[in-house]
Parts: structure tokens; C-alpha cells; sequence
């Protein structure tokens, strides 16, 4: 049997990213430049015949957007989906709306710095009746109670148990699996796939709109650790820009 | 318990739409003015309150794309998606890809008006070899053989059990349900919902992107028979238009 692929991409340039705000659970759009980001990964995929599925995503539009754009750009628009919002982006807590260069200013290289890759630390926790809160949101109405913040540390603890149930067994039957999710969402799969510490998960930048291949054998096992970027140069430069946010 | 609903979405103008040509299982795009037409049927779906729970699509982009621009414009982009070739469009054998005035013209009105609108005879079936036929198509790997041509009483005897057995019992239960599909599937369940005869629903004509809204009691039944147009007088237009296509 071949072996299952899992292919990572996180969406597109956001509208808050190109403002330089903490997005988290806040549900913004992409910008032109991130559709252009989405088409490109889905013609990769293609040129590549690295063929998703299934695709699995999170509730936000950013990364349901890159993933229908880049499948209709691979022609691959007609596989199953599957949402879930253990997927999400980390929540951002009280920072969610705000800038961070004026973060950066305001609190300090290492706050800023601890907030954005501690891995046991959350930000404060966003009031409820804050306009960026997603209390009484109705895509969570399953949930118990709706995070008012989280650490890495929380996303793995909720991603990691979905993905090892539903995600990793569908690739371990062969299957091509894309998961088009967040910066810190996927930040959470790799640190799992690849056994990164705690402590070293902190260096880890995923690019935007770049695939990321893991090969799984039957067992589940990895079978190139680190995985694969289809574009290793863009997907270098991209990591890149996102270890420079924050700067301004 | 409040009615669910039975949200029917016949895909904004496609590319062969604007051509005047025979599209069937051919898998072309929308035009920009399509686009438009899934974003304002998202917006009516927001104004109006009538907020899908659940969509169905075809394995067709027009189809799923509407879908997916309709939902993001209504803020309903997170919702859980299924697609199944049953809602796919009637397969037009080999006229597919072929100009409609053109065939008119060259069959005469009344051959023409039967592959359009007869219940029961299908139009000549493709070639395999045929370049829109779909046999090899690999989204239909799981068909034991690839339709070559379909009348409307084919779709009906392919949708129908999909719909009783897997839609139709959850707008049973009181969810809300998109159907995001084609002109002829379209009919096919318009004609099983309002039990309309095998002559009858040749006068029936879907307008595209125009929010058709039935309500349905726990029982199953249709409580407004007919449906309601979100947008009556727009939908009445759009109906004509597609009753005169085929005219130069």
C-alpha cells in the first residue's frame, strides 16, 4: 500500500495580518493577496499530484476560504469536508483586536514574546461583552463554554485528541488528508508529529499557504519527519516573515 | 418544535450558461455575474433570518461554489458540508458542450423541446471517448458505471431515495437544510416535493440563484406547497428567462 499523506496548509494573508492586529477566534476575511496565497497552493497541489481526499478545517472563514479556493484551484472542489472547531486558530484572549507593534511598545519585547510563544502561559482572558469575545457565537453553541483564552499548550490538549481519532487513522489508511487550519493550530499537529519539547516549539513558524506534506505509513508512524514543503524557498522565506511579526 | 426548512440554491449563471451551450455533468465554472448572484442570494438568506443548518452540494463547482459564496456572504460558512453526485445535474447525453440555439435550429423546436423537457426519453448517450464525457472522472470512482445520458425521471429515480433517505428527515427533525444544485435536480425534487405530474413538470422552470424556501412539518410534509421565493418578483423574472433559453 502507498503511504496516506497528511497536507498542512495554513490560509492565506488574513486582513488582520496585514494590519499587524491578534486575530485568534476572530472570524476576519483574507485579504486579495491571501486568495492569491490560497490559488497558488492549490496549483502546487496539482502541479505536484498531490491530491487531497478529504479536507478537514476549522470554523474560520480565513482557513475555509484557502481551502475552497486552493481545491477548486486543484480541481479538487468535490472531495468530502469536514469542520470542526478544535482546528481553530489558539485564542488570543484579551489581545484578540489589538495591534502588536503597540503590544510590543506597550508591554515589552519579553511579554510580548511570552503571550505570542509561551507554551504553558495564556494571555488574559477576554471579557465576555467584549466586541471581540465569541461568547454566544452560534457555531459554538455545542461547546460547554467558549474559551476566553488559550496557550499552546490548550490547543493541543483540545486538537491532538480529534486529530489522533479522526484525522491520523483516515492517512494510515492511505488516504490524502488536508488540514487547512491556523498558524498556531498547526503549530500544535507539528509539535505531535514531530516530538518537539516544549520548550523548542517556541522557534517553530509555519509560512502562510504553503503545503506541508507529512508521509504516514500504516501504523501512523511519520515516515519523513519534519515533513516536506512542496516550495521549500517560498516556504522558508515565508517562515521567515512570520518570525518577524511584531516588528514593525 | 418550529418547521424545519428546505433550502433550494439552483447555482448563479455558469460560463456555458452565458454561451448557450448544453452543460450537464461538464464542470464549468461560474461568471463573474454568477458570483454575484451567490453572494446576493447569501445576503437575502441573512436578511430574511433563514440560516442554513447543514448544505448539501453536488460534485459539480458551479454548484459547490455558489454554495460556498452564498454561505460566507450569510455568514454561515462554518457549517457542516455533504456532497453526493446524486445532486449532480441531468446528464445531457451527448449534447453536452453542444450550442443550444445551434441544435435548435439544426432538430427543429420539437426534438429540441424533448431533450429539454420530455419526462422519460434521454438524448443520445456520449461517447466515452467523447471530451465531455466523464468516464475516468475520478470523483465517480465509486459509481459502477458513469451516466453517458440521463432524462429527468433518471434523476428522479437517483436523488429521490438520497433525498427521503439523508435530507429530509433532518428538516424533519427541524433543521434547516441547503441544497446547493442544479436546474434539473432541482426539478426532480420540486416534482416529488409538490407531486407534480410526469406532464406538468415540463412547465416548470428554476430561476438561478434565487433562495426557494420549503417548510416542513415533523411528519415530513410540506407545509407551504409551492415553496416561497425569498425574493418573489426576482425569482419570477429569473424563471422566464431560463423558459426562453435556446432562443437566440
Amino acid at each position: 500500500m502507498t503511504n496516506g499523506k497528511l497536507i498542512l496548509v495554513r490560509h492565506g494573508q488574513s486582513v488582520w495580518n496585514e494590519s499587524n492586529q491578534f486575530t485568534g477566534w476572530v472570524d476576519v476575511d483574507l485579504t486579495d493577496k491571501g486568495r492569491g496565497e490560497a490559488v497558488a497552493a492549490g496549483k502546487l497541489l496539482k502541479e505536484q499530484g498531490v491530491l487531497p481526499d478529504v479536507v478537514y478545517t476549522s470554523l474560520l472563514r480565513r482557513a475555509i476560504t484557502t481551502a475552497n479556493i486552493a481545491l477548486d484551484a486543484a480541481d479538487r472542489h468535490w472531495i468530502p469536508v469536514v469542520r470542526n472547531w478544535r482546528l481553530n486558530e489558539r485564542h488570543y484572549g484579551k489581545l484578540q483586536g489589538l495591534n502588536k507593534a503597540e503590544i510590543r511598545e506597550q508591554f515589552g519585547e519579553e511579554q510580548f514574546m511570552e503571550w505570542r510563544r509561551s507554551y504553558g502561559t495564556p494571555p488574559p482572558a477576554i471579557d465576555v461583552d467584549n466586541e471581540y469575545s465569541q461568547t454566544g457565537d452560534p457555531r459554538y453553541y455545542n461547546l460547554p463554554e467558549v474559551p476566553r483564552t488559550e496557550c499552546l499548550k490548550d490547543v493541543v490538549e483540545r486538537f491532538v485528541p480529534y486529530f489522533t481519532d479522526n484525522i491520523l487513522p483516515r492517512a494510515a489508511k492511505g488516504e490524502s488528508v488536508m488540514v487547512a487550519a491556523h498558524g498556531n493550530s498547526l503549530r500544535a499537529l507539528v509539535k505531535y508529529l514531530d516530538k518537539i519539547s516544549d520548550d523548542d516549539i517556541a522557534g517553530l513558524n509555519i509560512p502562510t499557504g504553503q503545503p506541508l506534506v507529512y508521509e504516514i505509513a500504516a501504523d501512523g508512524s511519520v515516515v519523513n519527519p519534519g515533513g516536506t514543503y512542496l516550495d521549500p524557498e517560498a516556504a522558508a522565506a515565508g517562515a521567515a516573515a512570520v518570525a518577524s511579526q511584531g516588528q514593525k
